[in-house]
């Protein structure tokens, strides 16, 4: 018995999903919806039907698990909830500051609906609250750390290219090596923004910008650069497409914490992930709880899930006999 | 409303207990009971009775769970499956090749009386468990690495001190930088056990031993050495007691793994722990499952469990509006 997948929205996360489903040997890929005209869509596997979003309930019966592979800032806040009504849903949504909200307007759909849903899956949320989660609980006297990168964002890449004279960007953020260091060693360190990452641009002019307004405007950026230390480099269209065509990206996530009668002995967990590429693992994340969540609803059980609630057996294909004997 | 613990066994690991209870808000230490004579222990924690193992049975209302303290060689098989009959317990099992026999044993006790039993919890088996099955289940194509260190092995330095000559001895396995880095780098090595990790002997002989001798009997040991690059270092009692008193441990658990239509992209996983005291960190992770089986079994469930049946949000004294909010 194969769990039935369906992908709702085919971009990077999209096309991430379809291969980790090919990838998995429970899954099968039962179809693609879109907004766009089906016809102009040309899936990596052969076989699966693409489908206008508008005809997404005569599938009702045909789909185990629907991933919803849209964005948070739009699409997530209002399909999440939707197609909760209709099928399991997993979604990615990452906008940390709304997660409580999200999470309701979802429960309320899923169990009136009898499905499961389960939201912000991926790696932050996701893999790194679950470690931060787990931490907390094992060292409840202790301090929180998190890096991000080295690492393509998208958000940053996106504000460089509102500036005027800018023609293409693409940033990193860097976790700086001297606060690892100083995390790893226990110390516990108070460490301010720019402590913790640097940023780096790589921006196209536009014929004829001004490089010195251009740099000026991007490091004095509030919110996005004014509070850390940021490198310009000027490069081609060329060289940006060959060198920074790929979507990086990682993290750590620290906990420091002691024990012991007066605190005495110190403990470090560390979580770490490098990520070719961030929309591929973001999917085999999505694409493991679209397992659980089946045998979820397949149990009885309803309503809003996060990778809080869910027993972590019920991401693997393999039995509890098997993962006691290998795994544990 | 405070979950009462119970500690079976008072050593290292059920000081570590001791503590980790004390820090817990929501729990209380309940009674510690012994094999011993109870009126030769001395607890951390003041006005807690200590009771002799036979009179156990008359705690039965008096503690919500009990944490087994005894070793996996001679005491948990037997003591884990006999006080799940009367207790939720919590034991630290790592006998990595006994566990399915184990389980068995202790399903069926904890079945038939209507309680929760939690078997090998603590780091590994325990922490590093779950991170072998969430990245498994993330990477389904990739590779597994386990290291261990630089932490003190206890059975090796038991090894050490039945050699003739020797006086005591504490031995450190100690990962190799080159192989962890050959990990992290993405090119999936094959590692012998030679290439993962050296171990580190102090020694302390006995008056008139044969230094030559005693380092060549350790160095040949099958098993215990004659598999890696072995150092030898002779010291005093006073420098062993001064300087390798402590029970340090910790280690790493990466999976590298492939995603892509061609695999084209990799992802490295990694979990690491530096821990100041291996026991009183495998403590704290017996309580924090103390509190997860208290509540599952208040929910009705029965049955042995492992971590990796836990949902995460079992753990966390904060409720799912909390955890939501702050660490998701």
């Amino acid at each position: 018995m194969t769990t039935r997948i369906g992908i709702l929205g085919y971009g990077n996360l999209g096309r991430g999903v379809e291969c980790a489903v090919n990838d998995a040997e429970d899954m099968e890929l039962a179809a693609v919806f879109t907004r766009r005209d089906p016809s102009s869509l040309q899936l990596l596997t052969k076989g699966v039907p693409v489908v206008n979003i508008k005809d997404v309930a005569s599938y009702a019966d045909k789909i185990d698990v629907m991933i919803l592979c849209g964005g948070s800032a739009t699409d997530l806040p209002t399909q999440t909830p939707e197609y909760a009504k209709t099928f399991n849903v997993v979604d990615s949504f990452d906008t940390h500051a709304k997660i409580p909200e999200h999470f309701s307007n979802v429960d309320a759909s899923a169990k009136a609906a009898g499905k499961v849903a389960l939201i912000s899956a991926g790696w932050d949320p996701g893999m790194f609250s679950l470690n931060r989660l787990y931490a907390n609980a094992i060292l409840p006297k202790g301090n929180d750390y998190t890096f991000w990168g080295k690492g393509v964002s998208q958000g940053h890449s996106d504000a460089i290219r509102r500036v005027k004279g800018v023609k293409d960007a693409r940033q990193y953020t860097c976790p700086i090596e001297s606060a690892l260091e100083s995390v790893r060693s226990g110390s516990n360190p108070e460490l301010s923004t720019r402590q913790k990452h640097t940023r780096l641009c790589y921006v196209v002019l536009e014929e004829g910008a001004d490089a010195v307004a251009v740099e000026t405007a991007i490091k004095t950026m509030p919110n996005y650069f004014s509070d850390y230390d940021t490198t310009v480099n000027f490069i081609s269209q060329e060289e940006l497409n060959r060198d920074h065509g790929g979507l990086p990206h990682g993290g750590f996530v620290f906990r420091a914490g002691t024990t012991g009668a007066n605190g005495e002995n110190t403990h470090i967990i560390e979580y770490s992930l490098k990520l070719d590429s961030n929309p591929e693992f973001t999917a085999n994340v999505l694409v493991a709880y679209a397992r659980a969540i089946a045998r979820l609803n397949k149990e009885g059980v309803s309503g809003c899930k996060t990778v809080f609630d869910i027993a972590p057996a019920y991401l693997s294909p393999l039995s509890g006999d098997v993962l006691r004997a290998t795994m544990l």
